[in-house]
């Protein structure tokens, strides 16, 4: 196992301080936690955005956190979900009054322990509310997940939900926003190189020198098909075709589009993929408004890439557009 | 070779029109040329910055294109140098009547590519100075350079000087303050897994499953030391003594530093790096005004990082904080 570290066990204690460290001007650690919070929480009156899950994601979810966006994150350790102690603290730390949505991918861990904070949080008085990511349509069930799996799409749902709660909109609304994204989207993933979660010390599946898999969790969870390496047109199209059997897109709809690299792909690739993925779009008449490239929700040093598909209105326009000041996204 | 591609020929081609697709309000491509330039250019009466080189560095150089900092990027083959027709069309396209500076990093060919494309550049009455960033202090010569390497410090002098033609310097001046971000910034870098350049089909170099090289360049050339893995500690204390060897800095003084991932590099571990640096860094009694982690200056899916630090003054600093809007790098 090749990485850049010192002790395996501190992994994602150093990470954290490391992330605070780079911005203290915009983050802040919640002392004794694996919370990190936008500096100026809890902003009063403003519904509290938290999301969250295991390490080696980065920059999710941590850096999503900041104006616009996140008011906190919290990270668990590697692919494993945070205890429920620790979502709590986030609720805490983030609520200004008006109430905390917590923004869930759905593994059966996280929804579990992102529940149960919520609920010690309502025993305190604290209004929050949830929604659950599951963008993933590569599988209705995995290892880790009944029913669909949340994945890069997750981005979407902190940027909308984030600049409606920085809108002012009340904690029902931004649940019912989110809920809205969630519905709209979807995602799907292939990888060409495992990963390898530290304190296991070798990769988590194995692939020949010319195999990839089509459909991966980004914990390496199997996908739906595992062949030769094809070009990246064909591996574009298998691609779309399975998010446009489920999402039905139709000529002349607006849509935002997120090509998201899994860890170790260049950016090079990423954007020959976007090239090839702008070309079916164009030929399914689809009015791309929105094309973010480059690594949000990444599975350690895994390569490959997901494609997502975020279908618009006017409401998801509006806030996707909306000002974003955080660490992994700004505009 | 595992790759997200679909022509070994067309993959920068590809890759830059993915890009320009990516980013239809910010940039523009020069028709039949692999340059990119910000949409608005040329900006009249502005001193136009431009950088580039050979391609499989991502973002740089493109990815720097915007209000800010670099008015063009001239993307070559794959680590191959652009040649001077190229420049030249990068050359004219920015140039808003108050010249051109070429921000070049010091390797054999892009010097000699990106001077004959000055020269062809002033002899149409467009006046152009440069500038050539040797920032990397592992090796006096390599393979590809007389002298040392430039690599990520380069994008402290885009990003700087960028900011000085944006606040309407004169060509002589943005000339002079990014003479001196390359007097005062430094680097090395390390690798955990080499690359593969798409035309050759196999790695640069071959590392076994328990060794790295410290001061590899970022085209793969030696570095000047094979060994071990070692933990990031011992790394970070490497790269920063050969640094402060070679800038003598002095406890008190005010730095800026870089960790900057060479393409398949988890945020994780360069948050960990981070970490590990800014202890260092304190120790030495360094105040460091702004750190900057994240990939920047990439060698393909290479593993490993670098470290860069940047001794500040007033104009230096005033310009690293400026604002820049750029796909790659915003504040």
């Amino acid at each position: 196992m090749k990485k850049l570290m010192n002790d395996v066990d501190q992994i994602v204690d150093e990470m954290l301080n490391g992330m605070v460290a780079a911005h203290p001007q915009a983050l802040k650690r919640v002392d004794g936690t694996t919370v990190v919070v936008r500096k100026d929480a809890p902003v009063n009156g403003k519904v509290g955005v938290v999301s969250g899950g295991g390490s080696g994601h980065e920059p999710a979810h941590g850096g999503f956190v900041g104006k616009g966006m996140l008011d906190g994150a919290i990270a668990g350790e590697v692919f494993t979900s945070p205890t429920p102690d620790q979502v709590f603290e986030a609720i805490k730390a983030v609520d200004g009054g008006a109430g905390v949505l917590l923004v869930i991918k759905n593994y059966t861990g996280d929804v579990m322990n992102f529940e149960m904070a919520g609920e010690m949080a309502e025993a305190e008085g604290i209004s929050v509310k949830q929604v659950v990511v599951n963008d993933d349509v590569a599988v209705e069930d995995s290892s880790f997940t009944s029913g669909r799996r949340g994945i890069a799409g997750t981005i979407f749902v902190h940027k909308i939900a984030g600049a409606a709660a920085e809108d002012g909109k009340s904690l029902d609304e931004v649940q019912q926003i989110a809920e809205g994204v969630i519905k709209n989207v979807k995602s799907m993933g292939m990888s060409l190189h495992p990963c390898t979660v530290p304190a296991a010390g070798k990769p988590g599946f194995e692939l020949d020198d010319n195999e990839m898999e089509i459909g991966t969790g980004i914990h390496g969870e199997p996908g739906t098909e595992r062949t030769a390496l094809k070009p990246a047109k064909e591996i574009a199209q298998i691609l779309f075709d399975k998010i446009h059997e489920d999402m039905k897109l139709e000529s002349g709809e607006e849509i935002a589009v997120m090509i998201n690299g899994l860890g170790a792909t260049p950016l090079m690739e990423l954007y020959v993929m976007n090239h090839t993925v702008a070309d079916i779009l164009k030929q399914h008449g689809l009015h791309v408004t929105e094309t973010i490239v480059g690594e949000y929700m990444t599975s350690l040093e895994m390569a490959g890439a997901s494609l997502s598909i975020l279908r618009l209105d006017e409401t998801r326009k509006k806030y996707l557009a909306a000002e974003a000041d955080t660490t992994a996204f700004k505009r």
